[in-house]
C-alpha cells in the first residue's frame, strides 16, 4: 500500500498557505502570491502550463517528485475553488481547465453534495460530504499500491495531521511573511502528535522540509 | 547611529524561540533545545565557552556577525534568567557566568528593580523598569555609533517589532517544530508592519533569514 502525504505543500516562514481573501483572481488569498513563488519558476510547472523555460534544480526535482506516483488526491473545496456555500449550479470545475494536472480521481471535501465530474486526462472529480475519513477510504480504493496525496488546504491537511492519518509531508517554506490568513501550523502540536523532521534541503527560491511519523 | 536590530534569534518552523516549561535546567524550555542547535555546532559558540573545535561556515560566519559592532544589548528578563517575580536576592547575575559574552551595557527589561551588576569583562546588568522605549533611549545613548541588539526573548523581540522600533531581524529557522510555547509570529502582522524578506541563505545546520523595514 502506498503512502498517505502531503507534497510541495507551501507555507510562508510565518506558517501561512494562504492569505485572506480568496476569490476567482486570488486563488492563494491577497497579498500571498509569493507563497508559490518557488513552484511557478519550475521547468516542471511550466511544463504543466505548456509554457517553455523554467529553471531547473532541487526546486524542480521537488515539484515533479511530488506529483509521482500518486493514485488519488484529497482536497478541500476551497482548494477546488473559489465558491463558498451551496454550489449555485455545476459550471464550475476547478481552478486547472479541461484537462487537470491530476489524471487519476479527485475527492473533494464538502458540506454540500455534486455529481461527480470526469475532465480529459483521466481527472475525476468526487465530492465527498461525509467526512475526511470516507474520503481516505474512497482513496485508498482506488489508489491501489500508489501514494494518496493530501493537497490542501492548509485545515485540510491539519485536521488529518491531528487524527495522525499522515505518513509524510513535504513542506515547501517560502522565505516571505504573510501576517493573515490561513495559517497550517495554528493549534498544531507536530511533536506531541508523533511527527518529526527528517530532512531539510535548501532549494533555489524555497527551503524544503521533509517531517514524517516517527 | 547604529541600527537597531535582532541577530541570530533561532525560530523552530513553526514559529517557536522557546518550549514551555523554561527554568534553570531548561534555558530555551522543555523540548526546545534543538532551536539553538545550529549556533552551539559552531565555532564561534565553542571559542566563546572556551571549548576546542566547532565548524566553520555559513551558520558560523552568522554567529559571529551577530556579535559584532554592538554598543548596547537590551533583553527580557526572561532572558537574563528563570527567577520570575521579584528578585529575592541579588544573587543571579545572568546565565553567563562572570565574564558574559556582551562586553557591553545590556538592558534588561523587568517589573522590579534592582541595583546594576558590573560584570568582569566591560558587560554592565542595568534593569529598566519604565518601559522598552526607556530601554531604547538609555540604550541609543551608550551604543553611540554602534548597533542595539535585540536579544529576546520572543515577546521583547515582538513588542519592539509592534512599535515599529526595530531596523533589521535576522532570523535563524531551524528545521525543528516545537508545537507549543513562545511563538515569536503569534499576532504579528510583518507586511502590516512593514517588513520584508531581503535575504535568505541556507546554512549548515539553519536557514538565515533577514528582515528590514521597507
Amino acid at each position: 500500500m502506498g503512502k498517505v502525504r502531503v507534497s510541495a505543500f507551501s507555507v510562508s516562514l510565518d506558517g501561512f498557505a494562504a492569505g485572506p481573501g480568496q476569490d476567482l483572481q486570488h486563488p492563494f488569498g491577497v497579498g500571498a502570491d509569493e507563497i508559490p513563488a518557488w513552484l511557478r519558476k519550475t521547468r516542471m510547472f511550466h511544463e504543466m502550463i505548456g509554457r517553455p523555460g523554467g529553471a531547473t534544480g532541487v526546486d524542480d526535482e521537488v515539484a515533479r517528485s511530488s506529483m509521482e506516483g500518486i493514485g488519488a488526491w484529497i482536497m478541500g473545496r476551497n482548494m477546488f475553488g473559489p465558491i463558498r456555500g451551496p454550489w449555485p449550479d455545476h459550471a464550475w470545475k476547478g481552478w486547472w481547465g479541461p484537462n487537470p494536472p491530476y489524471h487519476v480521481p479527485v475527492f473533494v471535501l464538502t458540506h454540500h453534495a455534486r455529481p461527480s465530474i470526469e475532465m480529459e486526462g483521466g481527472t475525476v472529480f468526487h465530492f465527498v460530504t461525509d467526512g475526511m475519513e470516507s474520503a481516505l477510504a474512497r482513496a485508498k480504493d482506488v489508489a491501489g499500491s500508489k501514494d494518496i496525496r493530501i493537497g490542501g488546504g492548509a485545515s485540510v491537511i491539519r485536521q488529518y495531521l491531528q487524527a495522525r492519518l499522515i505518513d509524510e509531508v513535504r513542506l515547501a517554506i517560502a522565505p516571505v511573511f504573510i501576517g493573515k490568513g490561513e495559517n497550517l501550523f495554528h493549534g498544531l502540536d507536530l511533536p506531541e502528535l508523533g511527527y518529526a523532521t527528517v530532512e531539510s534541503k535548501a532549494g533555489e527560491s524555497a527551503t524544503h522540509v521533509t517531517i514524517r511519523q516517527a
